[in-house]
């Protein structure tokens, strides 16, 4: 019974269908068929003007995003616990030539406008400080929390006073969407470019990096060529993500997990560091207790010396996210 | 009837089903044990200790190669018609952080040691000059011309009497050791680092890099996450290139690539530019002669203005490849 | 008697004057009187509105002034034997994060809108090739010839249809304005940066990176900076360029420098590879007339196997060209 | 009465002097006689094998060091107040490719090793972090304080079990040195590079980057070109650093600054937030206070809301230096 990660589940046979139906003649990269639907398709889903492109990983997808927004010389603020910052390898290092990560501070790996203006009022207006040009943040964040539409548009407002770009990483974008309940417009607010994950949601290999400014799209194209991350076989990409889309498969699936995920909530009381409210749960626990939870078949990973991180999945089984509830409770 | 690229190519069968096979638990990224396996799959083929990566497309694996070999303040030699200078979108100078590319001559876009001496003994070395740090050539070339194991090794002595290192981009790899029919180890000689190809030859998305030097592996290994291509559900990755090897699946695909294009050859005689000994031909013929071909249904690239490139794939039908040779023929 | 370079000659008197009078206490980095003063001083010698940045060499003030045009992924047209090519060890690359620099041919190192066209016109406008974003010039050139304002009018109508930057690096811009007779304005056509180099003509180690353009500037002060060349005394690089605008004192030095060019010239004839216009002069001759010529005294480099170059500079004495004229003519 | 900064003051008599007759001809970039002869002078002074290449400013001396130390893809230890952290414009991300910085905590901006390992302990050591490569410390640090012998070789004992590189600011090393009244070999102990600093102290351009590991030093003088710090008159660089060090300038300048802060600290007591050490004071006292002070006539800047940073220099009369403690004494 794994809670390891979202990050290997399996692959949804709907997205298996939809990639053998791509298996056929049609142009190379992303000019096929499949590739060149991804517009509308998201303007639908975003009743807003898009610019989709896939690539194969969320950090792609977020570096590509990013090196729109920031020039080299420019900053990029996040939270301390952003993926960017820590989980990337030093990949918006390298894809923004240098651009410097600003780190702020929020609670449950959310930032505030607040915590952006603490870290950004402290900066010289001169060249001897490196200058924010872009925010990223993450929904849902790091510790499965969500930002509602009121928090990211104020988020909105400062970007527009201080003239920074505003990106959204939505490696569990799904998770945060079953949340909230909102259309994906307003769980997505007025950002000017989501990395919007699907491999952690049943897809196998594909992200969309959906940019609402087309500018924005038009310099990312020249970029993820120059990153080798333009497949000449892309309609497979494409066709996962319409798969995804189709008939809401990806909110059904985050539900899913969601759905595990509060089932096992339920049982952690004081132990949880964070409210639930995406597929993660951050649970106080000792290491004797972990023992104990590993010999009874659960797989996960440790948080700290006094924590453990569970993941639900897509296809987290009922009875799986159950056992573990119970078994949690017993402790 | 498609003679445009084997680069979109259908997926293989064996390929599919490799892949279904690894949708299972498993560790994320490389940790899977389809992605563990291959050093030692590739140790059989190479008869030589390798390192192996997989990544998603030939640009990354070229240039993730060639960033372990020079440094940023270095140049990689390479035929001015390499795919690298021609057509990866500028990514050797993100991946090397802006050394350079110098440009050699040769005939049918294969490098000689001589070719290659012209290009770096006129730099004075000093640190005016941008100083050559390792050599690049293409197996088979982008002209469809390979190799032989001779020619490798005075480039090989070339290389290592001035200090630097050798990749191959072999994104037709199989191809080549299909036309010389020797062993792997042969078609490669004694490179530093081999793009091994399978997206032209029957796969989906996956290349192998294979290091023939643990140092260098161990520096792409951080590169390649850094750069976004080191995707969670790997082992997808892995079981294509398991695929594309068990039973030499890939030298089964090439040689079927290779005879048809040898069928279209017989019957090009003089119209040919260049020897075919690969997938890939290039036919004299004029605007009027190619608009009759297209209008018997053939599809394929103009080459210039009095020339056309036909490429032939793994799954390129004998027929198809005999119309086309008759059609050829009766211009 | 040095004929070797004019890169390393002595500092005008008027430049040291300038340098002692301004050490006195001022503001640090470019906050100084001197180095405020520079835009209006150059606005009076440009006729146009300009901002100006000192660097302390050439290097630095083209790819500063490039990486303003040219984004990472694009290139920049310049010519084949250009300093930014040849010269500057990987600078280019550096400054511009990997952008391209796109070769064009030309009789003495100096590009036409043709030769450009002859560059650019085969780039296929997808993200698989790299695209152009700048053009470069060099004035006065490699072979020392001078661009006619019709010439670079012809460019910069070139480079707005295609919507390109356009630098000129004027190493030797005073050696060409000399030459031209015209304003500095004509000297420099319309283009949107120009290094205007002095450290060739009188000064110690100040260039300045003159831009037309308000919003290029603001980014290169920030990649000055980032660079390491925003230096804390920076009223010492400031002096030196008021001293040699002072009287026009850059003028004057390059008129002596050209007229010592155009003495030699007088006594080489046949022997010239390039027209003299500038300070530099490629001459024929055997390597027993260079060994001849070295044997009385003069200090040269070789051009290849059969040719000799002399560069003149502001300090060369009339006697030591005279001497030279007479040597060469005596062969 | 200025204490604004070291790094505007005016340029030694001495330092004059030796520009001046520099000016005569000789070789371009650093192979004239004064530069050629740096390696030895340093060697005399550090007893040890040393390669020197002259820069313009610190932070070209810092971030070509750290280059050579750190790949792109990892990772340079520092305070979290440390220049190249806080005052370079980003010019590490640039010269080190986007290499991270990673912030350290300690008192008076100085690192320990243990501060060090609380920063490089939790790095998991995969490809998902940024591993560290080298460390940096700064020499007297940005308040001020002195590392001790024995703190440094706590250090690099540290670095050499992890295999890092070891790098000292030395912006302030003449005051540093100054204090502990040790020979510069231990003032700098065991570093495997120093950016020795003359600007602060007395010269007009010119740093000395001193490696004791000529591997090291052979790259960075390809790097240094390529960042266009190679200027073609270098012999006025290299003759600031021979009037720097001749007779121990360097030395008695610095004693003469420290003097100066010293004489200024007596008269600050509790004021003081920072034991003065160096040249720098930080002193607690009010907006009002302040205000008093500028209307003495004393310049400096605010540090914070609560406190003044004042910085005495190798010229800084001793008059002033007691008008200052007196005003301070008085408020």
């Amino acid at each position: 019974m794994q809670f390891l990660s979202d990050n290997a589940a399996s692959v949804h046979p709907a997205v298996w269908d939809a990639m053998r139906q791509a298996d056929q003649p049609d142009a190379p990269y992303d000019n096929d068929s499949l590739s060149l639907a991804l517009d509308e398709r998201m303007n639908a889903l975003f009743a807003r003007e898009c610019a989709v492109l896939w690539v194969a990983t969320g950090t792609a997808a977020n570096c590509l995003a990013l090196a729109t927004m920031a020039q080299p010389h420019g900053a990029v603020v996040c939270h301390e616990e952003a993926h960017i910052e820590m989980d990337e390898g030093g990949a918006p290092g390298f894809y923004l030539h240098g651009a410097k990560l600003l780190l702020g501070q929020g609670e449950g790996a959310k930032l505030t406008a607040d915590a952006i203006r603490a870290v950004i009022d402290p900066i010289r207006d001169d060249v001897h400080q490196v200058q924010p040009h872009a925010i990223s943040i993450t929904q849902a964040s790091e510790y499965g929390r969500v930002y509602r539409p009121e928090e990211i548009a104020a988020i909105r407002a400062l970007a527009d006073e201080r003239g920074l770009g505003l990106h959204m990483d939505g490696a569990r974008f799904g998770n945060a969407a079953a949340f909230l309940d909102l259309p994906a417009s307003e769980v997505a607010g007025s950002v000017d470019a989501l990395s919007f994950g699907f491999v952690k949601n049943g897809a196998m290999s594909a992200e969309a990096i959906v940019f609402f400014e087309e500018g924005l799209a038009d310099v990312a194209r020249y970029r993820r060529k120059r990153a080798g991350h333009l497949q000449s076989k892309g309609r497979f990409l494409a066709a996962q993500i319409h798969a995804m889309l189709e008939g809401d498969l990806w909110l059904a699936n985050a539900r899913s997990a969601n759905a595990a995920a509060a089932e096992i909530a339920g049982s952690c009381g004081e132990r949880l560091m964070h409210p639930v409210e995406a597929n993660e749960l951050f649970v106080r626990c000792t290491p004797a207790e972990r023992e104990a939870l590993r010999g009874q078949g659960f797989g996960f990973y440790d948080w700290g010396a006094d924590a453990a991180r569970f993941v639900t999945a897509w296809n987290t089984r009922e009875a799986d996210a159950r056992a573990l509830a119970t078994a949690i409770a017993a402790l």
